[in-house]
């Protein structure tokens, strides 16, 4: 896959290639949001999506993309949502698709993955030696890596979600979206600014993990250190060369950083007004309206990418039950 | 409007008529309960509906025919999701509506209906009071009282479900809805007969709330004696007269009541596989599968309809609580 960057044409084609297996997935105004700071809220939920991710929509398209071009055997290191994305898609479209995965990714991530038939290798003790495997085991059995945000056709499929935004919402004069390797970002503002460049488009990052501000900032890609975060979506540093980092830099206005005890009390908030569990990245997103961390002009509408709902069992059930506890009154 | 039976081009006038106002809802598949009963089965997510229940749509369709028909006053008597949806469609369509409501009404439900711009009449200690009092103000003011149920556009409203279940998923072979006075069932199974008559339609009530199984078993309308239920969206008896008693009685194939225990459980189980809030009457519905109470053919593709997701904030959290507290670990 080249490394040039991705054109709103690119994401045309991906919403035509990959709309007969994804879910349209619903555009609903948030009362609740749209309360907390006097505009009008509305949440994109991709915690809808087909693997409850976004990340479906990239995996779909790389995928497709591959079958076109007569690429017949596809690797990826990920025990996250781009790794279900793409076993679902592979399982779809009958690919051959090999998952490398750290030997210390959850027992949980594990069996979801191997529920799919396809070829899940474990191997290193992080997501660093996993990927630098996946890459070569990719050149020696003469396959196509594929990056879970550095390629285009990933970053192409990601975008569709501004298309189906700006379908529903043309007024739509803000975008919020959480941002860990920047592919959802990339692909989201491109097409925002293509369609409409008044349309500002937002970043956020978990205070935990800001690799993307922080190379922002230095005007290049640097390393950061990265403490854990509930937000494991958007874990991680960038890798070299990425170049979902230019798209980023030209394309997004403003960035956030949310501390992890505001995506925490997010996702309660988020259950309680909206009916939803949602992983900390989604929640990272919302935490930026919630917690009044944007500055939205008058009459703005704004959109907020709920990116996916798979968050652990005992994560959730540990904040619900600290929230409801903590309360003197239940009822 | 008349007592005619609605008839499968009634839907078809309603899906055109409300869809620029309506979210076409997803239709998932669900793992956690294909698993439970060793087939495939899909989720119909009306709790994503605007309003957060499948109501808005016959409440919308009754709204935008009574346009067509030069109707400009309309009254009916609900403080729950039907009277929501009226809101909501009188809002969106300018209409000239009056929804009364019990003074027993809880304070959650008055304020939902008040925050919108339309006549609000408290009046009478129950339902049947403020339903009697409702028929009589239209009476008086030259209107027109809609029914929640009784009413042919409000059932071709809700019919609009099964085109779209079966536009997605054309080899259904089972469609599981829960029951109160029949509304949506009857549009239902109503649409689905006459596209496949193979396609069986299960229809489940609350055994606190038996009515329509009670009327069925006896061959006519009966009164019974109804108890509490969480799943209040589907508590009452059927009036006298009502259309969708023979309807259900003929295209309905089988009958499930689902005691409160399993309801209750059916919300914690719900959220905990599937990451929503649902309300009590989807959960009645969700229980007929989690609880094994079908009995499906080989190959059945069963689709559930999550009819809305309005549970009072004070139920979901007693319930997850409960069921947090009871489990000797909580991770």
């Amino acid at each position: 896959m080249s490394k040039v960057p991705m054109k709103m044409s690119d994401v045309l084609i991906a919403h035509r290639r990959i709309a007969p297996y994804i879910q349209k997935t619903p555009l609903l105004k948030s009362d609740w949001l749209s309360d907390c700071i006097f505009r009008d809220v509305y949440i994109k939920l991709e915690n809808m999506q087909v693997t409850g991710s976004f990340k479906y929509r990239g995996a779909l398209n790389a995928l497709l993309w591959g079958k076109d071009n007569h690429i017949s055997k596809v690797f990826t290191a990920s025990a996250g949502n781009h790794g279900l994305g793409l076993a679902q898609a592979a399982s779809e479209l009958h690919s051959d698709v090999t998952v490398c995965i750290p030997i210390t990714a959850s027992a949980l991530k594990k069996q979801k993955l191997k529920s799919y038939s396809l070829s899940v290798i474990e191997h290193g003790q992080d997501y660093d030696t996993t990927e630098s495997f996946a890459r070569r085991l990719a050149l020696e059995k003469k396959g196509t890596y594929i990056s879970p945000y550095n390629n285009a056709e990933v970053i192409a499929g990601q975008g569709t979600i501004a298309l189906e935004l700006l379908e529903a919402l043309p007024s739509l004069s803000m975008i919020v979206v959480a941002v860990g390797g920047g592919g959802l970002i990339s692909g989201i503002a491109t097409v925002a600014k293509a369609i409409n460049p008044d349309i500002r488009v937002i970043g956020v990052v978990a205070a935990n993990s800001p690799a993307m501000i922080a190379s922002i900032n230095a005007g290049r890609l640097v390393q950061t250190h990265c403490e854990p975060t509930l937000a494991d979506g958007i874990w991680g540093n960038i890798e070299e060369g990425s170049i979902t980092f230019p798209m980023a830099k030209e394309n997004v206005d403003d960035w956030i950083a949310v501390e992890e005890e505001d995506i925490r009390g997010t996702i309660f908030d988020f259950l309680d007004n909206e009916g939803m569990l949602i992983e900390g990245s989604a929640a990272a997103a919302v935490a930026a309206i919630s917690k009044k961390m944007i500055h939205p002009r008058p009459n703005e509408k704004i959109a907020v990418v709920v990116c996916g709902g798979n968050i652990a069992r005992a994560d959730w059930r540990e904040i619900v039950h600290q929230h409801l506890i903590g309360k003197t009154r239940l009822l």
